[in-house]
């Protein structure tokens, strides 16, 4: 399979594979999307997931970010920002992209979203 | 196929489905682990993985967990602290658990931890 080509394995058309985002020095902040998937609306859905990622990209303070979701539906995505008045400004675009699509509710089960400060990093 | 059967397109053994984690009110700690697998020894992943969540539920200060993974094997991991300190402890832990397995080049290609502070969160 190239890698260009969509896995059919998965129900919804694949984005492009995650990478670890390169973040600076901390401080910085994240925002934690934590949800559950209904399942329902694949098509939309991962339509919306790649609108967010290019409208997150292009705001400013963006630092990158990363996302995962187990194939029972629960998901995880991080994005990183230079600091809380641009994860704030994120956060109303973010809300009014997924409200003009109407998708809240028959997209997610349950969502949280948590705004935290970055103090330490390290890795491999 | 039954919600309780296995899922034949992963492969690595399921673990229970992931819940949002119902944390207190802010400020509290998050680490976020952020990792690309290797795809190699599934059977000793999933077991020290298991573990993993065994050793962090029994740690002081813990206050929850969620995890994800792609099935393109990027994963992200969010582990819940009443504090620092908590979150330190169990790094040390962890590390120590990982590094008796000898699995952390086996596991994983790459990955980084990141320690957050929580100041607000929402949700549905």
């Amino acid at each position: 399979m190239s890698p260009t080509e969509p896995n059919p394995a998965s129900t919804e058309p694949s984005t492009v594979a995650m990478a670890i985002a390169k973040t600076p020095k901390p401080p910085y902040v994240v925002v934690i999307f934590s949800s559950i998937r209904t399942g329902d609306d694949g098509d939309g859905y991962a339509s919306m997931a790649e609108e967010m990622d290019r409208l997150a990209a292009a705001q400013p303070g963006y630092l990158g970010v990363e996302s995962a979701r187990d194939v029972d539906g629960f998901g995880l995505t991080a994005s990183y920002w230079t600091d809380e008045q641009a994860a704030r400004a994120w956060k109303g675009v973010a809300e009014h992209a997924v409200a003009q699509r109407l998708g809240r509710e028959r997209w997610y089960r349950s969502y949280r979203v948590r705004i935290a400060t970055v103090t330490r990093e390290y890795g491999f």
